[in-house]
């Protein structure tokens, strides 16, 4: 089967199922559902207080072949889905489906129970590090499923991903399960990642390392979708949870590249009153936003909204009145936790009312202006974010392809090249994102605009911006670093890639 | 068919259907399911904002047999459901059934639309007014069916209680369909009552008389359960909506029920650090939360949470340091909003979070205690609140079952008579509230303890309470008013009284 993008793989791949091919990114979704959920009710002088994890595999009757749910707020000092697959492993649970929404350096005791069965299948929005690299070398039994941020919400909410256990790491809970993520040694700010596990797996514990009274204050997660919870001595090591403070870029080539973006961002017209502004957390995307906050102070504009996964810089902008809200899926820095925990207009969303596609109209689709990056891109514009140029998986969608689907104009900041690697190529090694969501490409020896946009390249052209076709940029990349072979993969799919709408864009091949 | 509680109606009730009887208030609810929802994707550059009413009705395809949903949060200033009615039957659609969650005297043009039948169904957790009248007289062609504020919720969830089209009065809302109560002329507060409809109907459009720029802020409905916006030029006539300031009552013998009441809780042991309590909007309830006060700032005891329909005394209690939050699903006066706008300690409950038998949890499971009124008691404790002695609906139980059945103790504040009819009686006119769930009957001439609560019993007992037995107090009450004829009432049945997990606990019959 070839797609509209020419990946080829077959329509139906082992451990994964039947094949959907990618059909476009703004296809009409028409009719969809919200699957129905079954529970326990819980009566009144029920307990849901729980002495430890112990007692809840009991409780939860955890058998092989489940498939159990981690968010990833926690980040790369997360202890809770390790602590807990350790515990069922030593239970002699195997086979088990981990459907986090990310998977981080941390999580590297996955790789052993990967190897001896006890994991069996992945699901997740992003995955670096040792796990990354074993799902690489084929060590997993099924292929990992690799989904956006909305289309994991998506797949859990219509029942296509049916969790039997969420695992919610709490930063704070009270012992009939309401939950927050703003207080408490692992305090992760808002848990936008975790509200669609909650609501629609067959069961839900909380999992906390402060526990306070009842009820807790402010509520992100409600009791009425909670059935236990259990008390741990520590659910994550803040150092890996957030960076104190948030990293603009200091390397010059890559603060040319932000001027520019910011530039086409203004010559695009949307720099408004009502304007809406997303950016990743990456040094360079960082240092797009304080260009683009410049612009905004100098012409006196107000933007309706700024989202994301939200960083200081964001805050700022909130604070100087420069946005009037904050959309805040997930929180960076410990700026961004404490400016939700203490500003009305710095408001959670879900992943759900993030990106997710099915539903009556996610934040994405109000979103103007998206400042993406890229591992790779290709000549028809389609972006790798999953994995390197070697082949190896180092990353995934994450929010990328549901900003670039939703956004007015999506831009990649990169460079030409990374290290001896071009970034710009004839075909990407997995295509993420499709070409027809990005419109821009900015980099330190020029811009390339999607011909899709002919008014945004009329607009751009009336300038002086260095504009050169994807083709050029090519050119110019491997002038430098020379027309490099394609990596050697093997016939194996290790990784099935989805698009947000659960159709698959790619696969991901195992590597030597 | 005879119940527990010995009522008798059909096993069939035609226009109802299938009877399922009251089998107890605290039965083991077990596995339960929320229904799925289908839903019309809403794609990026797709418009909700509807131009007009009518417009709204063309999209919303309105017709024949709809069933159509409306909060109360408005209360008896609300516009918005008569405007609907009223624009469908000039459209010439009839058969309507009408699910809001309670009617008001406001709602009066309803009755010539259940006359002509436009309207043929009602479904309500409180009727007062001239609608009630027209149902106990026999008008509305199938019989209304009146449910608590939980079991609304619950009927929603489930999917017994189909909702074709919510329509959402919305204080404040954007383009987008995120709303919110705090804001504009016909702020409301809180909007507990509204998130069942958003999430479960078929589909769901805002109308507002507040459309600001998006997003709107706080959100407390997001745009991913909004399928329109339309504006109107008012919603509701503020000074309907909510009272500018809370009524204590004045009464020198409601004053006496209301200090035995809080003398009851005292003795009972519950008046400790972590207590929780609710009390209705009545002026004698009202004034236990103000004995209740002054027992807590003696004694030093620092409370969970209070929760309900919300008051000012009960904010006042929150700013005082004698609760550390509020729970809240209705607004009831000007202070309750603003606190609700400006303290995060005040929170937002929904109906289902509330009451909802058939989830995780509810607030009511979490009540220590609760203080209701009463229309009429009998003998076995069991309470009226949904007809008067006359045999005509006049309310309905709101949160009452709800609560009294979540509640460690429930007292029931009432005088001995009501002008000339005795509230305690053999047989109650109808059966709101089962007895088993009501612990204590405070009234001027004597408190009753159920037999149940021997604990209750014995605590009391060895103070010098004036305690009675229920039929002690039946008889003080017939001796003032004689005994009075039961109501004659009519074969026919015009609405079906369900407990709040969905079995029928009564019926009301028509009246000559």
């Amino acid at each position: 089967m070839k797609t509209i993008l020419g990946r080829e793989f077959p329509d139906y791949i082992d451990g994964y199922g039947k094949v959907t091919p990618f059909q476009g990114a703004l296809k009409e979704a028409g009719i969809k559902t919200r699957k129905a959920v079954k529970m326990k009710c819980v009566n009144p002088y029920d307990s849901k207080l729980l002495d430890n994890l112990e007692q809840a595999f009991d409780k939860l009757n955890m058998k092989d072949g489940m498939t159990i749910s981690f968010h990833h707020h926690l980040r790369n000092g997360d202890y809770v889905l390790n602590r807990v697959v350790e515990g069922l492993a030593k239970r002699g649970v195997k086979d088990l489906t981990i459907a986090a929404s990310a998977i981080f350096p941390i999580h590297e005791p996955l790789v052993k129970y990967i190897e001896n069965g006890v994991v069996t299948g992945l699901v997740a929005n992003y995955i670096s590090g040792p796990v990354a690299e074993a799902i690489s070398k084929g060590k997993l039994k099924k292929p990992a499923i690799m989904q956006t941020h909305g289309g994991r919400a998506r797949s859990i909410e219509s029942g296509d991903l049916l969790i039997d256990v969420a695992f919610l790491a709490a930063p704070t809970a009270d012992i009939y399960g309401n939950i927050n993520g703003v207080y408490g040694d692992s305090a992760c700010g808002t848990l936008g990642y975790a509200i669609s596990d909650a609501e629609y797996a067959d069961k839900t514990i909380a999992i906390t390392d402060n526990l306070v009274p009842f009820p807790a204050c402010p509520i992100q997660i409600s009791q009425i979708f909670v059935d236990y919870v259990v008390q741990v001595e520590s659910i994550g090591n803040p150092a890996g949870i957030v960076s104190g403070t948030t990293k603009i870029t200091k390397d010059p080539v890559a603060l040319i590249i932000a001027k520019r973006a910011a530039e086409v961002i203004k010559a695009s017209g949307l720099v408004k009153d009502g304007m809406s502004f997303q950016t990743g957390a990456g040094g360079t995307s960082l240092a797009v936003a304080l260009e683009l906050k410049d612009i905004m102070q100098r012409e006196g504009v107000v933007g309706s909204f700024a989202s994301g996964g939200v960083t200081e810089p964001l805050v700022e902008m909130l604070e100087e009145g420069l946005f009037k809200t904050l959309f805040d899926v997930q929180c960076f820095d410990l700026k961004a936790i404490s400016s939700f925990r203490n500003n009305v207009t710095h408001q959670a969303m879900s992943a759900s009312m993030y990106g997710n596609p099915h539903t009556k109209g996610a934040v994405v689709n109000c979103l103007d202006i998206m400042i993406l990056g890229a591992t790779e891109i290709d000549t028809e514009f389609n972006v790798n974010v999953t994995t390197g140029s070697n082949g190896v998986i180092m990353g995934g969608s994450g929010g990328h392809s549901d900003t670039a689907a939703g956004s007015k104009l999506s831009i990649v900041v990169t460079k030409l090249i990374n290290s001896r690697f071009p970034k710009i190529k004839d075909q990407v090694t997995t295509i993420t994102t499709p070409g027809e969501s990005i419109d821009v490409i900015v980099t330190e020896r020029g811009i390339a605009v999607n011909p899709r946009r002919a008014d945004l390249i009329e607009k751009l052209s009336s300038t002086n911006f260095p504009l050169v076709t994807i083709d050029e940029l090519k050119t110019m990349a491997e002038d430098i670093t020379g027309v490099l072979q394609t990596v050697q993969t093997l016939e194996k799919i290790v990784a099935v890639v989805e698009y947000r709408d659960g159709s698959v864009i790619d696969v991901v091949r195992g590597v030597y």
